[in-house]
This record gives C-alpha cells, sequence and structure tokens, in this order.
C-alpha cells in the first residue's frame, strides 16, 4: 500500500474498531472487573486498546448509566472494579443483536 | 428501555454501523453500480443508508481514491456509475481481515 492508502486505512480500521470496543467492554462488564484485567481481556482477544482509550470510555459509560464502578482493596491496593449496571445489560442484549445484523450483511456481501 | 438508554441504543448503533457501512460500500463496487441500486443493496441486506449519509461518503471515497466514478447515459437518463479503484480493492482486502479479527473477538465474548 501507498503511505497515504496506509493512513487511510488505520483511519477505516479505527473507525471500524470504535464501536466494536465498546460494544465489546460491555461484554466483558457482565462479570465485575478492574481496569487492567479488562484490558488484558480485549488485547487477548485481538482487540488492543490504549489506557488512554480505556480509561475515557469506561467514565464515559459509567456516567451513561451503563456501568457501576466501586474502589476496593485486593492484595493490599486499591482497585476501581467495573460492572454492567441493569440498563447496560438490556443495552447490551440490543447491540449484540445489531451486530449480528452488521455482520451477517457484511460477511454475505464479502462472499458476493 | 428508557427514553434516555433507547438515545444511548440509538449513538451507539450509529458507531457500530458507521464504519461497518464504509466496509459495505466497498464490498458492493467490486462491481461498478450507480447510487441507486447500491443504496438498495446495502438497504437489501439489512443496512439501510439515507441517501444524505452514502453520498458524502461515495465523495469521499472517491477524494481519496478509493473509488472512481464516471457519468453515463443508462435506460435515457444520465447516470453516475462507481466502482473500487485498484488501491480501495487491496484497501478493502485488508479491512476484511480486520472485520474477521473484530467479528471473533465479540463473537467470543460474547458467548463467555
Amino acid at each position: 500500500m501507498s503511505a497515504p492508502t496506509a493512513e487511510l486505512y488505520e483511519n477505516l480500521r479505527l473507525e471500524l474498531r470504535r464501536g466494536a470496543l465498546t460494544l465489546a467492554v460491555l461484554t466483558q462488564l457482565r462479570a465485575e472487573q478492574y481496569g487492567y484485567t479488562l484490558r488484558k481481556a480485549l488485547c487477548d482477544a485481538g482487540l488492543e486498546i490504549d489506557e488512554s482509550t480505556l480509561y475515557p470510555l469506561l467514565r464515559r459509560l459509567e456516567t451513561q448509566g451503563l456501568l457501576v464502578s466501586e474502589w476496593r482493596e485486593e492484595n493490599k491496593r486499591s482497585k476501581r472494579f467495573y460492572r454492567l449496571a441493569p440498563e447496560g445489560e438490556a443495552l447490551l442484549q440490543q447491540l449484540l443483536m445489531e451486530w449480528q445484523v452488521i455482520n451477517t450483511a457484511i460477511t454475505r456481501m464479502a462472499k458476493e
């Protein structure tokens, strides 16, 4: 790819990932997690995310009422634990159905 | 869902679709199409898109060198036909691989 195409690719790649990352975070927070383990789970699944992207996203989702968090001590260190709020669970189910629609469309179109 | 959650859902849904729509448009333009048939193909696949979203997207992709277009007469009407440029084909292949990575991650996480 030429340099301009490589830059375009990176932009489109980020655009593809943006919405999916929110969805991935919501799926992971059906079980309580703190930032480090959440980030590791996303990375392990192939969705690397910077701390500078993850923490603002978590704050936004909490402000929107989709997550709840609490500070707790674990292994003598104070950590902030996150999990889905009931509104977040309802929304996650909707978004997973929407993901299915989108993925079915992309998969079908890619094969045509 | 409460009214604020419904609005949030709509925003997240649009965020999920944004990148996917660009990808869907690129897949469709491996074969030449004009706006109306392209829009119909996307709608039929479950990806409704307004004309006010589709045409600016096509212009942007053409400016970026991913598409080429030409005006031609068909059935006595002048229509603008679009198809992938070589740069667009290369980029489409990359984005489809990226889509696979993201979908695999979401699917795995959703099932955990």
